[in-house]
């Protein structure tokens, strides 16, 4: 059904991009490890390919980066990232043969054919934000942090099995009607989106440190809630007006 | 009403002692990674410019410097740091075009305009102090390094909502009675307060140790409180006669 | 009854084979460091020597390389790794003569004893999985990523005294009728194995990273549990499909 | 009552061997750095004097090597280490002049006065076996790893001030009837000795990993004793026999 794609046939602005986004991809894995997301191969970043046009105009091409699969994170570069269409199918001649695209790839591409908006998911277990999960609970916001970059509470997600689209859907429904970039995947862990790979793998960072100091202000008695205007107006301010920290 | 002020046209001494401060608040950021205290680009550093005179006098300039708003903290370098007034305005020839100052500014202005003992300020999301600052709890002083350091518990500060003067005037308020130089503002993290960046940067380590410290203590039982009059002669030592470690 | 194994009368396949693993296993240590597993001098990793012939076939030995007793990780190298026989016993032309094995040697050679399968042996004390063995409490598996790594709750081991084969015998009863690479021995520290020294280092990591996200996790309330034929399902998955991630 | 004491009088035998100590007390507090145990210039470590002479003898002198007072761990080296006398005065020619020895150095020099198989100490504030002393609560003894190092629970010593004997008395009074390297001042920290300065700073990694441990441990339910005899022969066995890892 996939219409066989070659990256050599593609224009050069494309191909542009493509080697771009394997830089950036292969980088951003190195700030997963620098705050403590992930252990040993687990984890992965992908990113959406997308052109900037002579004219100015940018363009989202139908091509993501991600992660191969079981490569450890000091051997990750450029080179060995995998490029995939947005089926999830790995581009032959934009890839290294003996590697395969990461085991999650499949529900990163769910959420790149049924958002528009998102230009970079990220993937880890990172350890507080999957204790919430594993309890399939929300984290509630109770920093104003969060709601800077959150909106609201991180939601929870179903519980999904690997291999069909059940993880990617269970995504893309629990976000598409929240503020938060990350959803907690149940007895699994955190997805979290951006307009790119970078903003992706913030939320990630800030998910996991939200997460961590939630989970320690309850273990010493109940947080004090802010009230859902406040958290608005932060959020409004955070989103629209300031852009920089 | 701010009267415009032009670096070029302030004398040599200020000239160096804005150079000096750039480069001491863009090193110390590093300390704030180094100890665990900030995530991402969260967290900030000003020192108030304060010239040396030839004949020994130190003079206290209405300047400071200021990390600017959302620059990785692998890329702030003294050249990058942002040159206030005492207003939080920026002075146009002391900060890259295209940078504006961080988005706390107004806080740390507040507090150098109303606390002439400050020379330094820091701002951190830390994560146990931060969770103390989530149940509005001070952090009671149960070990003989808070009573060296804090003088006493680490009291709280007001909710207050970025954008006007709510935030310094709670910081001033609250610290203004008290031997901490730590305020945690509800809901939001702390800020710490000393006689220079570094002094200030301190306060925020030490802030972050003790609030991890009692935090634990706390969840294995009820920890032993100190009498007053102990804490009184340990912070009186401490600051009076020491200096040192 | 231990017949003498000299290094220097074995072909040059085995002679190789030794350099090799010697060199593998001294990296190792090093990933114990990396991810936290290991204080001071504690923890040490082992691969059984196997020889790949020029026809393809890939031939055991009775040898296994080991950490040397009480040396500091940063003076690890593959020099002063230790040969030992299957019994336990070092070589003498393989060991520096001022070196002893780890004082876990028995364990050890205990399981390449008595389990085939096994090719690498790690122990540690990690903090967190060590917690759950001091209550001798298994970590139940609520994560999916116990389901794929585990597949089912990492067991408790006996008690067991150092000094002759109550270890290694308490790690085979243990692990033999398990699908975990890990078993928490009581009072004492996790034991892991894999089919190279290798995967032994990762379900090490493994192990510690699922026992502090549980742990955190209960702290919270109360896990939801995966149901068995899910897990079996995952684990299945994770171990016979996949081999990447 | 002191009589001074000038270095440059001194043998080179004795003044060769605090040379020594001076480059390994600067290189050790890199491992408090490296383990966690401290944050900003807190704590310390010391090593007591010792002459190896020509014939093979060792011979202790009354010098100690200590911590300068409020010196940032990257800026020591052996040249700002401070000599003392087991008074606890400087040396006037064994230290740079504008230093003076650590505020803890009253309590290093009483210990080594009053205990002859000291021949190094350590004190830090690390966060749990902080946390414990809070609650002045010992450390029981539910590892097999405790029992190795520490022969039993590690215990709390009285409360006490900083200015005059008192803290050391408490370590003394503490430690003399113990098999724990490790005592836990109340409300202040831990104090550890050793042979030597590197035995003091590994009790007192040991000793924060395993207040770490068992307070985890204890978070999730109780844990399982073990018995006294039990602990005994585990610590016999790694005292006498064993001396490597």
């Amino acid at each position: 059904m996939t219409e066989r794609i070659v990256l050599a046939d593609l224009d050069d602005g494309v191909r542009g991009a493509v080697a771009d986004a394997r830089e950036r991809v292969a980088r951003l894995h190195g700030e997963l490890i620098r705050w403590g997301l992930v252990v040993w191969t687990a984890g992965n970043v992908s990113e959406r390919v997308s052109v900037s046009r002579p004219d100015g105009s940018v363009e989202r091409t139908d091509l993501f980066v991600i992660k191969p699969s079981g490569v450890a994170y000091e051997e990750l570069t450029a080179d060995n990232m995998v490029v995939c269409t947005l089926n999830g199918d790995k581009i032959e001649d934009g890839t290294p043969e003996n590697l395969t695209p990461s085991s999650d790839t499949a529900a990163h591409a769910y959420v790149y054919r049924h958002m528009d908006r998102v230009g970079g998911v990220v993937h880890t277990h990172s350890t507080y934000a999957t204790a919430w999960a594993a309890r399939r609970e929300p984290v509630p916001c109770v920093l104003t942090m969060m709601a800077d970059e959150f909106g609201g509470e991180i939601p929870v997600g179903p519980f999904a099995l690997i291999g069909d689209d059940s993880i990617g859907r269970g995504i893309v429904e629990t976000l598409s009607g929240s503020r938060s970039p990350a959803v907690l995947m149940a007895n699994h862990g955190p997805f979290t989106i951006g307009v790119d790979a970078r903003a992706a793998v913030k939320a990630a960072a800030m998910c996991e440190e939200v997460a961590r100091t939630v989970h320690i202000a309850r273990q010493g008695g109940d947080p004090v809630p802010i009230e859902q205007d406040l958290i608005d107006r932060l959020n409004d301010r955070y989103q629209n007006v300031y852009g920089q920290h």
